[in-house]
């Protein structure tokens, strides 16, 4: 029984939680607007968001919560380790929620959920100027916000940004990762793509049933772990995997004529499934119980997806389910997958981009973003600015706006200084995936049978069950013995892409 | 633009559309735990519904709230007649909410979340044991419930749970309709039976598969007025529609290999739905903008699926549509499907039950729960008193649970003083559609070419768009010209079962 009368770290954590469930019931209605909706919904389905964010910011920003944080916080010599992380993430919470008035989130969550909308008809019909009248209007409500952000957290607008994704991260950090990474890749993909010219041509994928992907889809997830009362897959235009509570993993793809959009995207999905799946279930809904942040959350995607997925021993696995599951066919020998998968990509789309090539889309973004938020880059500027920094970093030029600034969601969704994660996802998903096959060589060797099990019992303790329970640099200093560095991705990338042995 | 202040009832009435947006998102969840969701979802889904319920109640049972809406009841001289229907609606919802502690009405949420899980279960095992005990958990709570929403409104324990759902309708009106349709339906029903008696044999509808039978319930969706990009239709285990918001529209059927259940059910639900999507925009989530209550609801898919879908003229139309998506079958010939939809069923279950003898399942499920509250039913005497009360209303005794008490979800979802509608909506339904047909007689002819533009035309603005402008007794007075009685309903049963040309 719960003592008759909370103390109050009890009641703060409380209150935290509560509103935690209800944005996990805002992120069923986001899943529900993206895959099962009536078109006609989008009206309600705002109002219905915004009612839900209002709400939340207030449990957490009003001056109760704040008042009854400060006496939990008077508490916390008396309390154990899981407690305390608890009021510090309650604090960083606390912050954000209470850094602008509550008309201005609502006002975010009305504008995005309507953009969202308006994003899908505008991509599909390649009509930039119909996104840009929705953007206009959202663009200085994130600026407004980021603003207020930056004064009440002491960050820049951009970091105070990132802090509600991706605490202790940091714009500091990114930009000399992202330095760093814009140096070095550029020479490595021209060396790639000499070594990889001298190949034999490669066999294209032949077009496959939807019903037949969506077989291989549900297989790949058990294979990864997912157990079958416990997840669900959808299709919907961008293929994503949000936290609805433990024991409810949903995740989105896509079923393209060629299924190796479909294979990497389940596999992405299946992986960021896996560390909500793992988190510690006695925490549910509390602060600390939660997942660390949107980096940690990538590079367990990332992992699963490129590190495991790509691998000469997975597709080894891949080669057989493919045949069994879609009949015989050269296109899926063995040295073909891998040759289909280690192939620079010569495209334009973010979630279709190789893994050597794919930072490069993200710190176009992230240059993006940043003007845009300071006021440098206007609206109207996105698709001249998103070429010639296609240009300049990938050195070619997207044809359509399609292929350039609106293939993805997320400015639609209010999501700024989001991408980042992204990249620093890739890096530290190596630096991750080196410490494991260092602690447990036979991770490698069990890929071969499509078996992921003695990867899941290195990563579920060192990263998953650890949650929110410890900041970023503790937790990536503690799984990985080191201080995160691009070190194991740049040995990652060239073992695989350099040393490898031709398929 | 809005006011920079807004006035005292422009506060209140903002607090009391949160609070229905908030009802809306709950609604999404519990559509998607019935439709989507893993299994394993249910203990997460419990929480957030139960965190919606909890915030939704402080938020219209606050003192705040009171004392907003005092001073908002304090303009009404200087407000208009919708304003006015607002703040009467809005202080029946406020002393709903006020009238219990929270944690009363969060227990009810999370035990029937639950519940509802463990019923589905129970129903496919035929297993009253494992439901029992889950049920017996959640009843003292609804009783409570019920005693502390007595106190605070004045009514009976029954009525005050009823007010809930049906405001205006009242235990008194319900027992005295009772009693009236328990003396003549057994009677009339003796008389259907020996006139049926004398029929040749029915052809039995063939097995349909679920493809095909899908095919016919979006059409006949948009034949009851739906529009493509406003409504979904998906399988659960107990059909449903509820209001998502306005342009939001959801059905749920279940494909039986018998056709017949899917397409009741589908006419039923849609008939739901186009009360919803008509009702006026403008007032979207305001308490005067919802439904007036479950029985004027039930009015409206009744008349759908009964007093249209099973007419001659409209059954001539749906025996054309079902040859073409079916293939050709005597089984759908015109006067087999008369044939099948006249003949009084010998069956046990409710949503199946013919509309002579459907009043009859309700009267009983009137009685078992108003023993229950009272504590004069013990829940394990349950099915004794189901079988009792079956055999002594409709001559017979039920096979097994499944087919008696377990059959509904009702109970398990913590509906208490619900089932009345289910009848009072089928004599409302009849007193409408007579007062419909009175003014306008070509709704009957239109029905032969599948046309319910005419029907649609009179109860759109004579029910639909009044809301809860006004209340139930007035909308029933103006829309046929006299109070509510069963003379409508009596009259359309002896002009369908009695003088009807036989099939």
């Amino acid at each position: 029984m719960a003592p008759a009368q909370p103390n109050p770290y009890q009641r703060a954590s409380e209150r935290f939680a509560l509103a935690s469930k209800l944005q996990a019931a805002g992120m069923i209605l986001n899943w529900d607007a993206q895959t099962m909706m009536p078109r006609g919904g989008a009206f309600a389905r705002g109002e219905e968001m915004a009612a839900l964010s209002e709400v939340g910011a207030e449990l957490i920003g009003s001056d109760a919560a704040a008042d009854e944080l400060a006496e939990a916080e008077a508490m916390a010599p008396a309390l154990e380790a899981p407690e305390r992380a608890d009021l510090s993430e309650m604090r960083r919470k606390l912050a954000h929620a209470r850094a602008a008035p509550k008309s201005l989130f609502a006002a975010k969550a009305r504008l995005s959920q309507n953009l969202q909308a308006a994003w899908a008809q505008a991509r599909a019909d390649d009509d930039f100027a119909t996104f840009a009248r929705g953007f206009g209007q959202l663009l200085p409500v994130v600026r407004d916000l980021a603003q207020a952000k930056a004064e009440a957290l002491g960050l820049t607008p951009y970091g105070a940004l990132m802090d509600e994704y991706d605490p202790g991260v940091g714009e500091v950090m990114v930009e000399a990762m992202f330095a760093d990474l814009a140096a070095w890749l550029p020479p490595l993909i021209e060396d790639i793509r000499e070594r990889q010219s001298r190949w034999a041509a490669t066999i294209p994928l032949p077009a496959v049933p939807a019903g037949a992907q969506r077989a291989l889809s549900f297989r790949l997830a058990e294979v990864v772990g997912h157990q079958v009362d416990h997840f669900r897959i959808d299709p919907a235009p961008h293929p994503f995997s949000v936290p609805y509570g433990p024991g409810d993993v949903r995740f989105t793809t896509r079923y393209d004529p060629n299924p190796r959009f479909a294979i990497s995207a389940t596999l992405h999905e299946a992986g960021h499934a896996m560390y909500e799946f793992n988190l510690p279930r006695e925490l549910a809904f509390r602060p600390a119980g939660l997942a660390r942040g949107m980096s940690v959350h990538e590079s367990q995607s990332l992992s699963v997806e490129r590190l495991i997925g790509r691998s000469r021993e997975f597709l080894s696995f891949l080669s057989h389910l493919m045949a069994e599951l879609f009949g015989p066919d050269p296109a899926w020998s063995h040295a073909n997958l891998v040759k289909t998968w280690r192939r620079l990509d010569e495209g334009f789309i973010r979630v279709e981009a190789d893994e050597v090539t794919y930072p490069l889309h993200i710190i176009l973004r992230f240059r993006l973003e940043r003007a845009l938020l300071s006021g440098d880059l206007a609206v109207s500027d996105i698709p001249g600015a998103w070429s010639d920094s296609f240009q300049s970093l990938l050195g070619r030029v997207p044809p359509d706006d399609r292929a350039g600034s609106l293939q993805d969601i997320h400015w639609a969704a209010g999501l700024f200084g989001y991408f980042p994660n992204y990249a620093v996802g890739s890096v530290l998903g190596a630096q991750f995936f080196e410490a494991a096959r260092r602690d447990d060589p036979g991770i490698i060797s069990a890929l071969a049978q499509g078996d992921l099990g003695p990867y899941f019992a290195w990563v579920r303790p060192k990263v998953h069950v650890r949650a929110s329970l410890v900041d970023f640099a503790t937790l990536v200093q503690e799984a990985t013995g080191a201080p995160l560095s691009t070190a194991a991705f740049k040995a990652h990338l060239m073992a695989r892409y350099m040393e490898e042995e031709a398929p």
